[in-house]
């Protein structure tokens, strides 16, 4: 009868796991559809809520059921899925156990106030207001760390939150890699940027459209690449998100930009990426870690792979550009379908992470990395934050940051507590690449099927080998699992370097 | 140090309250958001939180404190608001804690399989295939009455849930009254009919009305009557409903229909009726009975009153009528005004409930409560109903019901195991008219105010008078406080006999 204990431990898994989901339709309403006044009871409802799941997946272990299992699990007495239930659940249990009541209570708050705070400092571009909420949350974050424990440096402790199993060494060394080859890259683009004529074929795209056929041409896209909109929905916010209330129910949000249907595209594509994987996860592990996504590296490498990888590629838009013209012959009609490409795939230093092209988007990264980084470990101060920023914006990119507002204040993740986050946006980049050459081995047909717009084959593959083994494999695991190697910068770099070199500098 | 239980027991139940709130916005959801293949978790969700419900509320007395309090409001005690919360919330304490857990899901599960059977016995015609159902929930339902307990019928413990107060006795004698009147008056109407021209000016409205443009008339209309869409919804569902998430979040529904747009309109007053009453509940007092609404009765006169009191009279179309035809030219410029009224107002004796008009509409009340009345006194066998139906269709309304779906199977109530629902149908019309006749004293401009748009007054009214109130009065209480006198059905036989005799008897 060893299976009794881990059906109960399932048991009181999935009932967290209701609430969980239930708490994710809150925040989605609350994001998608209820009405502005709502807000303060939604707030209390979400707190009230918040509460009940750390209380009830506390009390999991009331009775010693995770402990008793633990030790089996110790004593390898356990099946391959029992093992990932039980070692998953103690992580997360342990972690959440070691951090006293009064100090998470303690941290929400702040954290509320810091956001708060912050808003109003990049609002004002007024660094110093934010400043001691910034040191508050720095000095939060590093007891955090301590309650927690960790190697030698306390930012493992925060980054294995987000990305389990990487530290801050780990996550240096692919990324200094990545960085050696993209300050020198970058540069030699800008300077062939610089070079090509103004009237050349990376100019924006002008005209005007209208937000329902953009949703319509999106959604289109959406279902061909194999979103299940029967299992799903599509809506507009201001800041686009994925969200899984249950592999059945899955919900993913764009915004859009009348005068640029590529805006809400791009955020369609990349939830839909996330959604894909959030629909694939297996609906009868439902509430245990067995249906839950690996790691956000992990998570965002489906988002990437779908917007940058293929979507950004010119086998896609041989499918998906003639029916782009269709819907807005103004001014597609005109535009060939090799500017629009360029277009799409134009390379330019700037100062906003979220706005920025595939290849500069991460020196951003790798700036707030090393910030961040320096902040935890105590090798940079907060009050000298602005001047580090501007220093590195000018030798990573070679640009001068005018202002904090589009520096050091334009995240929300710091002043929302969320230190070691950043990487995995990066690490997203670096997984999808490592994933893709592999599957384009796996799939040598593969341009040729995107082309034809036949996508069924690449959501298999993903299914197959990331989606439906939820948290069976650690994202290391895993890496190696599906691609034969660990993970490295070398994909990655190789896909930039033909991609961009052939557009940029031939 | 008197008001400490009291806090704490408006504490427990605002956590319930907030758990109350989220299946509301979880059934909301579902019925109006949700994709198709998330029904299955949804269904698990929403099991899963009404059982923490039900857990939460009975365990408000695990420490005695609401039986300390319940003593203290036998003796006195307590202050006004307080003793509202004690004994609104011991009447459904107590209620529940007399139903054994055994039963209570005995019933749930029957009723979930009847409703599906139900379902089923519609769409092929077939009671027989009902009939064991039906039996066994009326078997339930009294059995029920016995664990609850009541005076002189069972029917009374039923009828309670919904219209507290309430018995029997109570509800017969109001409703044959009006049945007194009703039977005669319709028949009249009905022979007035038959004379007049088939080019008479009751006929119906043709043409095509997009669904965003009856839309936007609809909320043009809620906004400008006092709904406040700052604070609420509209949106369609196949079953138009009204539900208070929050008072400064309430979302209503409706139903379109392409080719009559009054069919979407008057679900929209309806429920715009429901929703003032649920946004006019006072939130400072959210959680607690005292920001409830007082019955299902009152909760309807509130819709009604809108629905036929007001948004089908003269003086509210002279205002609107003007609207409607610059939104719908088509047909509506070549329609007089008077012509639109009486088409509105037309009264036909007809099969389906849902479909008749604010005449009729009680009759078919009137045969519901009944006959649903003789089952659970045991006056009536439910293998008979059939025949009963059809019987008392020919005496009530004078026409022959064709089959039993169009007769006996077509209201989900039954199979839902809602019996004492129907009456709080008519009882609020006969609220509504005493309420409504009270109004008009009190605001002798009233019918000029309407006819110039000027809503205000109307909801202050109804605001000061109802709404505010929450469940401070009973039904009976309240009828008293605001008319003078208790619940009669005098006021809405006047009401009728005005309006339908000047249409059709003059």
């Amino acid at each position: 009868m060893n299976s009794k204990p881990i059906d109960e431990l399932k048991k009181r898994l999935r009932n967290v796991s209701h609430l969980v989901s239930i708490l994710n339709l809150l925040e989605w309403d609350r994001d998608v559809m209820m009405p502005k006044k709502g807000s303060d009871a939604r707030a209390a409802s979400i707190a009230h809520l918040a509460g009940m799941i750390h209380e009830k997946f506390v009390s999991i272990d009331s009775d010693g059921l995770l402990t008793d299992l633990k030790r089996k699990l110790d004593l390898k007495k356990l099946k391959d899925s029992e093992a990932t239930i039980v070692s998953e659940t103690w992580r997360t249990f342990d972690r959440q156990r070691k951090l006293p009541e009064k100090f998470v209570e303690e941290s929400a708050e702040a954290v509320s106030k810091a956001h708060t705070v912050w808003a109003e400092a990049r609002e004002k571009n007024d660094f110093k207001l934010f400043l001691p909420w910034l040191e508050k949350i720095i000095r939060l974050k590093r007891k955090e760390a301590d309650y927690v424990g960790y190697g030698s440096s306390p930012y493992d402790a925060l980054i294995d939150v987000f990305e389990p199993g990487m530290t801050a060494e780990s996550t240096a060394r692919v990324l200094n890699d990545l960085k050696k080859f993209l300050m020198p890259f970058i540069a030699r683009i800008a300077a062939s940027t610089k070079r090509m004529s103004a009237k050349g074929p990376t100019r924006g795209i002008k005209g005007h459209f209208p937000i329902e056929q953009q949703a319509a041409f999106n959604e289109m896209v959406a279902r061909k690449i194999g979103f299940d909109l029967e299992a799903g929905r599509i809506d507009a916010t201001t800041h686009p998100f994925a969200l899984g209330i249950h592999p059945t129910d899955v919900r993913i949000t764009t915004r859009y930009n009348e005068s640029d249907p590529l805006y809400s595209f791009a955020s369609v594509i990349h939830e839909v990426g996330h959604g894909l994987y959030e629909q694939g996860l297996p609906a009868e592990h439902f509430g245990t870690p067995l249906a839950e996504f690996v790691s956000l590296g992990i998570h965002e490498s489906q988002s990437r792979m779908w917007q940058n990888f293929i979507a950004q590629s010119r086998p896609f838009w041989r499918y998906f550009y003639p029916k782009l013209q269709k819907e807005f012959p103004k001014p597609f009609r005109k535009i060939p379908a090799e500017d629009f490409y360029r277009a799409m795939n134009k390379v330019e230093p700037s100062f906003i992470r979220t706005e920025s092209d595939e290849v500069t988007y991460n020196l951003h990264i790798i700036l707030r990395f090393e910030i961040e980084k320096g902040l935890i470990e105590g090798t940079i101060k907060a009050k000298d934050l602005p001047k580090v920023w501007k220093s590195k914006m000018k030798e990573y990119f070679g640009i001068k940051v005018p202002t904090d507002s589009l520096g050091v204040l334009q995240d929300v993740h710091w002043s929302s507590g969320l230190i070691g986050y950043f990487p995995t946006y990066s690490l997203g980049n670096l997984y999808a690449a490592q994933f893709f050459m592999r599957m384009k081995k796996d799939m040598p047909n593969m341009n040729r099927q995107i082309a034809k717009g036949e996508f069924g084959p690449i959501k298999s593959w993903l299914r197959k080998n990331i989606h439906m083994h939820g948290k069976t494999h650690t994202a290391a695991q895993l890496v190696e699992r599906v691609t034969g190697e660990p993970l490295t910068s070398k994909y990655f770099i190789n896909y930039l370097e033909a991609k961009y070199g052939n557009l940029y500098l031939k």
